[in-house]
């Protein structure tokens, strides 16, 4: 408990003279909240910390997954709140050329007017986490080959998986926390028709757009509605007329007031991937490699898109998404390398990295205990290096281009399916077969010749120009690339074998496509489609960079857990685990934050700042009746939404909540577990907490449930959901 | 006293409660200074604000003009201090293909080593200001016509310098205040051997460049040293070895500590152009008609400027400055714009210009006064539209070819030079002849043709464009012009007329020109230049709008002085002149702001800030010895500048005082008028305030006296001059 009680001495004197310092390090397991009630307490709550460790009960039971985001019902009839960035995908699935709902928003009047989903949406309720770590890693012979350690792993998560599920009608998973240290068996109950409720126009749900996304300040009414529906059983059923509303067990109350500053908040999400463990070495690849490389990617592609799409709008419409996860990503990635190098965060990484060797030599036990595990790691790590730029461009060719993603997903599935199920890898069992197919349902609305080839083709050029050590020899061969081979010249082989794969192809039908989900490897390869050969062909590399990545994380499966209990030895105790998508509560104040020498971010923005910023056109571009309202209540308009120390309406604000991809949408509640806001970001000065969690300057953004329901009511006319919301 | 008075009500209240909120409209004449006390003494003054008003002595003695910028004394052997963007010409000057001096910046190490400076520069001393109005607008004859009021308005004013200068050695000057209501006669000791004694490097002197312009936070060491020189009688002398410092009556003294946040500060300075006495028609016309054109210009040009000099770096340092101008002038532009338009200063405008209207039409006294004035003045602002489009183009021309304007210079002094001294228009008299040879000099340092033809292309463009009721008649003549040519045609027949132009001209050539300036009508006719022949031709047209200028100023001084008279009894006394180039003081507090929605301006920066923007290149590349010296203090180093509550040197401070262009390099004094700063630039959302005040956000932006100290001691080794300025 050393570094937490250092902090939370800190934490408790200030906030007893009303002001903190420092954000809080934490996206704690739920079950791990009970024993913070000392420091929750300190910072005001109230309440009992053991209701956060009943996954059922009141709030955790609200929380739901949408699969990377995450929502929480709002009423007893099945609403749900998430952020608008989490409905993108219904909102382009309901569209046509004369209804554009990204751009005017939808509201349902009736609820037969709530729309049906895009093919995979659903919603997932965590409804049991079980400590399994002894099943899973208890009893596993020394003397094994770190191969065969792998493999014990993996059939023992494949069967207990399946045991989980069998006739539970739930959806199980058993992740590992800790770095393999521990595995939960996480069941949830997955809710398949979700329906559009209500989201906002672009204008207010995406205010600001890429200019201001991981900015503050900012005004970005980030919200949605969705409703889960089930069959009239209660049980989940795919989309049906029939179909009637999910009555949760729990659902959040919205707030009557809203949060002040220095006010105790918690986030209840799901948190997507934090990488706080890794080792400096791994880091510093990271920054050394990965991200300058990502960076260029993003770039590169970026401007073969715009180049494309400047023209024809409709091929802008299908490339959108693609545009908007590539500039997000590039902007994340680059506020991550300028934190973790320029911020310093990788030199204080090493410094930790060096005290943990230091801890380990002082003491025999631990020496023997540990002595092994940084060296080892340092080797594995060294080897892996080796592959790394044929690896990424290999991986390349298939992030580019969605007509090889797709071969290659129907080429595997079709080796893996004569397989018993339990033999089968996992993502290709029959589990897995229903989400298959709907991505391959989904990519209809993205899948382009033009851009498809534009991108393939600049994959394959990073592939001609991999030195000659690390070659993609079935590339080389098909598209008769060599080392050190002329540019033009391979640019012109490139082009002369994209001209095969798109005139040959027939993946682009969804059919066609759908057709060939169930086919035998044989039945594929008669098809003659160029690009299940080039899958073919990618193959037995592939499958030899899988078997690879087994061995070492057979490896690390014995290197890892060791690495982690030194470095839980060492802090002493209480520590939360690296997120992995699963369930997590966090917790902090609403706080502002000096981002850069003499430049303060205020923990509150408000109305006020949209008429700032509105330019009328672009990303700035609200809509005439908010304007209008904003009027109204400028002219002497009452509204209950209205905060006397601000003058306004509040809009977004700052917290120093520990937070990262996949909380997107999650409920901010304050000390009574009230619903007042809605978290949707984090800045850009916060990014690279996701390595190495800067206590000063990370802060993530919300919006404010008062300016969702001064919308819902003054604006989006949605008052009859305020009303269902109980307010 | 309504207006101020609730002002000084407020700013009271506030000042008791150590938080004012508005920033402090007025730069105020010196001698308004002691009407003030009341105010001043609230806000933390001790001294005899009668002081303000003595021209030769503490503080005021000391504050000297550059003519474009304001400088100060801070030694009793003429040392001066002021912005490094005042001695970027002196830089220039002294730079060599093998010394450039702009990047390097200068240390002079003995006073043999300080070096001279461009033509024209010059120190000015203001020494006497007496209020003449009566002797320049007192019984004139209401019968006369409004070109007859100009030209004995104009009579006088040229009598009344002729006889201030007349054997004084004096420089005068009888600028208008409010509008023609007030004149004023202003001698200056004209002082023309200034040398340049240290500037620091680019990478401080001008840290943050473009991008940082007019920006905050900011982290600029915008300050350089000159030193003035006269001869052994004491008198000012040109340039010359046996010259002697100059030993000022006054010199300020730099403060031991420095500001905090607060505290009362004072900038004696030569502001140039404020508008807020423009009535609502002119500012509208402005928002509407000059400003974007002026920013749309000013974009064309700079991507002609960026093409040419892309490739070309000799061509690059030779239209630098033209650049920087064409930037600083955009952002200025815009910032102005947006706060007229968007920020609502416009509207505020036109209900004080409607409640002043209903004011004068409350009582029949008022009407019979002033009741012709507002439609009278309406009236000649519309006449004016009617030929803005064809006398910017003019202008536009001019201002586009450095050839074209020497050669009108030349045409129009020949055609001057013949005429009775008192009967030349005023700026070419005998006393502006030396000046206008130093500009002719001094342009040869940027004088090129490549740049010269692409810029007058550009302009002749816009002119072959005009509509057809005011075209440039002598241009279409000459180049073939007519309304409604096809834009290819007109680009032909402009890029034959230029090749002509400039395969003909020599005045390019120095001495050509220079040999030039004391020719004849005849004899400029006689040599043929194509330019010379352009400028003749340009002439009648010139003169023409010359005249009705005249005439138009003839009617505004009827109705002007009395539009002033009308808002002064209405506004009840006590109101600041616009700037006009003379001598101003203006004061308030040091003070951070809350620039927009969400986002708060520290009022203090810090060398921390150095370090966050430091990129090691083109804007922002600190100097090694900088960065190895912040180091140093992070690493323990002592330093008398460090601020104990800042942890840090501050670098940079914003404050309430109210400062326009040509404020730049004023001393910022505090409340015992001891230097703490150099004000240097506003903020972006100040720069509407030159046409209506904002006190909520304006904020001037100074260097702080520590971070110049610190710099010079620790970093450029001018501990010398430190110790020269008494510390």
């Amino acid at each position: 408990m050393k570094r937490l009680t250092v902090v939370l001495a800190v934490v408790t004197a200030l906030a007893l003279a009303g002001v903190a310092t420092r954000a809080d390090e934490g996206m704690w397991m739920p079950q791990q909240i009970p024993q913070l009630a000392a420091k929750l307490r300190s910072m005001g709550f109230e309440g009992d910390p053991k209701a956060f460790a009943d996954l059922t009960g009141q709030p955790m039971g609200a929380v739901v997954s949408l699969g990377g985001c995450t929502a929480s019902f709002v009423s007893p009839d099945g609403l749900i709140v998430t952020n608008h960035h989490c409905v993108t995908g219904a909102l382009q699935y309901n569209s046509t050329p004369e209804r554009d709902l990204l751009a005017d928003g939808y509201l349902a009047k009736t609820r037969g007017d709530e729309l049906p989903n895009a093919p995979g949406a659903r919603v997932l309720v965590t409804v049991r986490v079980t400590d399994v770590t002894d099943a899973i890693t208890g009893n596993l012979d020394p003397k094994l080959t770190d191969r065969q350690r792998y493999d014990a792993i993996d059939r023992r998560l494949k069967e207990r998986v399946a045991a989980c599920e069998q006739g539970s009608g739930l959806r199980c998973s058993v992740p590992s926390f800790f770095e393999g240290l521990k595995y939960f068996e996480i069941a949830q109950l997955e809710i398949p028709d979700v329906r559009l409720v209500y989201a906002p126009a672009e204008g207010i749900g995406v205010f600001g757009g890429e200019t201001d996304n991981w900015r503050w300040p900012r005004h970005t009414g980030d919200w949605s509605f969705y409703r889960a529906y089930v069959g009239k059983d209660g049980k989940p059923a795919p989309y049906s007329k029939d179909n009637v509303p999910y009555r949760p067990k729990q659902w959040l109350t919205v707030a009557a007031g809203g949060v002040k500053p220095g006010d105790l908040v918690f986030v209840v999400g799901y948190p997507g991937r934090t990488q706080r463990h890794q080792s400096y070495a791994e880091v510093k690849a990271t920054t050394e490699w990965a991200m300058p490389r990502a960076i260029r990617n993003a770039e590169e592609q970026l401007a073969i898109l715009e180049k494309l799409t400047k023209q024809d709008k409709g091929l802008a419409l299908k490339v959108a998404g693609r545009i908007q996860g590539l500039n997000n990503g590039l902007t994340n990635t680059k506020g991550v390398l300028e934190g973790l190098v320029k911020g310093g965060s990788l030199e204080r990484k090493l410094q930790a990295e060096r005290e943990l060797a230091d801890w380990i030599a002082a003491d025999a036990g631990r020496r023997k205990q540990y002595g092994d595990v940084l060296p080892a790691m340092q080797a594995l790590h060294e080897a892996s290096l080796k592959t790394r730029e044929r690896n990424a461009a290999l991986a390349g060719l298939s992030s580019a281009s969605t007509y090889l993603n797709a071969a290659q997903t129907l080429y595997r599935l079709s080796l893996q399916r004569p397989k018993r199920d339990i033999e089968r890898d996992q993502g290709f069992q029959e589990r897995d077969w229903s989400r298959i197919r709907a991505t391959q349902e989904r990519l209809q609305r993205t899948i382009d010749p033009t851009v498809d080839r534009a991108l393939l083709s600049w994959a394959m050029a990073k592939a001609a120009s991999l030195p000659e050590d690390q070659r993609i020899d079935p590339i080389d061969a098909l598209v008769g690339l060599r080392p050190g081979m002329d540019q033009a010249e391979a640019s012109r082989a490139i082009d002369k074998y994209l001209d095969g794969l798109y005139a040959g192809t027939k993946l682009a039908d969804q059919d066609v496509r759908l057709g060939l989900l169930e086919k035998s490897t044989a039945e594929l390869k008669a098809s003659n489609d160029p690009f299940i050969e080039l899958a073919a062909a990618l193959e037995p590399l592939n499958q030899s960079i899988r078997e690879a990545a087994k061995d070492l994380a057979g490896a690390y499966a014995r290197l890892r857990p060791r690495y982690m209990e030194a470095m839980l030895a060492r802090a002493g105790g209480l520590v939360a685990p690296d997120a992995n998508s699963t369930l997590r509560v966090t917790f902090g104040q609403v706080k502002g934050v000096r981002a850069r020498d003499g430049l303060f971010y205020e923990p509150q923005t408000t109305l006020q700042g949209i008429l700032e910023k509105h330019t009328g056109e672009g990303e700035f571009n609200a809509p005439k009746a908010q304007l209008d309202a904003i009027k109204a209540l400028r002219a002497g308009a009452k509204t209950p939404y209205l905060v006397p120390e601000l003058g306004d309406v509040p809009v977004n604000f700052l917290s120093t909540v520990d937070t990262t991809g996949g909380n997107s949408g999650s409920p901010t509640l304050n000390a009574r577990g009230e619903l007042v806001g809605l978290l949707f970001d984090g800045t850009y000065e916060s990014v690279a907490s996701d390595y190495l969690f800067e206590p000063v300057t990370t802060r993530s953004i919300h919006v404010d449930s008062r300016y969702m329901l001064w919308t819902m009511s003054e604006v989006d006319g949605a008052g009859h959901l305020v009303k269902e919301m109980g307010r």
